[in-house]
């Protein structure tokens, strides 16, 4: 069970309700994933990281897939299931077929395996790196 | 100074000159940087290395600037200082703007935060993730 | 089940029930818990653990529940669930409110993202960091 | 150099002005640090990453030193040395004696190496932890 | 269930199989474990990273099992259950005692204790490293 | 420069210097590391550091240089830059050739690879691994 437990709909204060519906209507669907009604009991929390998640990973100079491609690449690099699960779904949600999930998971792969040999072989940046920024 | 040191154009084998050849002609440069002169001491890896970045980086479904926003997510949440300016460079190469540089950047914090977050809460995976793989 | 299994009370020789005695004792239980069942197997690390544990985690210029606050940092960032659940109870148990539980969750997120966002900056260290070290 | 390099206060803009006036007097400083510099080319991340450090690592349940010392927790985790720098630096304006961060060094220590034993001896949580949560 | 789900020996096409006939000859067994069944899916990448496995884990300068001990130590400090898992059976089939399973967890211990020790006290690297590479 | 700075012999206590000597002797050289120098400013911890490191790195099951590739393994994959060159010229002088110096970074970015692969496809542990633990 999570920490503090979840805050279903009909337990939820009306601020919290506020930020529920409008996950639910952004996203199109009747259901709030665990991972909002976890941050409900902190209000404040809540609020900001939804307004964040709704403004970072909506449409842009990138369009909301290649967002949760990289949301994806960053949550296996770091090994979490539950994020892991969630934007392969939003992912789909997008338009990521499966050679798109395969592509993305050969260059997450790569560049794991070429982060540490860089690390190990005690690679130096280029004098050309530090001059193009 | 990396561990093996660099091997240099001059002083390489063919079959590593092979590799510097085709990376200087895929990349359209006369330089050959630090990481690829750093794995020339263990030339099969060199090739296997070069191959498999060249096909995992080269247009497919995911157009190559995509990739490399992949490419610099990981290398950002590993910290590799190396493979983070010589992916950034990839990028604008490939026409990442400085508008996508900052969704990209938006969003890899954005993720960072939340998978810590699920964590700590110890948030499971919602039965809907489960059924929808 | 833990790679070598588990060493229940009963079964332990006479040094690991005197590790185990201690453990009771300090932490007022009369229940070991998984990880010192798994470390038995090596008697000498069970010890230096459970001594290098009980010293760095007792009272010091740094109250107890502090530590833990600052061991369930460590452990979100390394998603570590067994020690996120132990050290969560363990902070509880030491005084941490629900209150405390969300500042901490939030500070975890903030620092997570903020890591990150200096990485893909590529932020060199001010020079008044270098002098005041 | 950082990414985009860095925005300085006569160049920045009015709305980037009023973020490092806002900075500049919660610290009591007539210097802006670097990171915030760079965040600047991106104006609205500027100012929502800004108040959210201003109100997280503000005074709470928790006070702003230990707030600080779980931020460098997570950087150190993290291995992010510009962080590592600049929250050591704020910790000790807040109070962190040397003892204290000697403390939190063995923490930091203590907390990473039985993260490790955990995942090494594939240690399952115990129901206990379960239960409470 | 995995992303994609698994393909089977039945299911698999002909260049599938022949990889999996290999794995089961190299490994003398009669089952493919589920990484490569997943993998499968993307038959291109399940060869190469089945060619690129067989060839670096085998013998070598370095013997196998010290191969596996180093892909255990990697694996638990990317906590990769999975990785962990399956790497401490290989390991042990390719001679893993008890014993050296045990000095592994040490040093994969003090290791990671260590590294956030350097970290954390910021310590500058040594001359004599710097010129002994 | 290091956080507390560095305690140079000449100004050691008692205790810290018979830490000192003891370092110099066992690894027969006239130079105390940075590493060391820094833990010094808490001679308790340099003294519980020193011990384990010496326990746990010297000969056993594993051979010291086994334990080194480990300890770099490790130190890889953390990003720790001093950790991994003072722990390459570690096992360079227990042993370590350039060969298997080139085995040991071919199987650690090997098993980071492979990590993300089975975290991104979302692989379930097999039965058999449960069963063999």
């Amino acid at each position: 069970m999570s920490t503090l437990g979840f805050i279903e709909y009909e337990k939820a204060s009306p601020e919290v309700r506020a930020v529920y519906d409008d996950i639910m209507a952004t996203r199109k669907t009747d259901k709030v994933t665990n991972f909002w009604k976890a941050l409900a009991h902190d209000p404040v929390r809540l609020k900001r990281t939804w307004e964040d998640t709704k403004q970072i990973m909506g449409a842009g100079a990138l369009d909301p897939m290649v967002k949760e491609l990289i949301y994806v690449a960053v949550s296996v690099t770091n090994q979490c299931d539950y994020c892991i699960a969630a934007h392969t779904v939003s992912a789909r949600k997008k338009g990521m077929t499966d050679q798109i999930f395969k592509e993305l998971m050969s260059v997450i792969g790569l560049a794991n395996e070429n982060n540490r040999l860089v690390a190990g072989y005690q690679v130096e940046i280029d004098e050309q790196y530090k001059a193009e920024g």
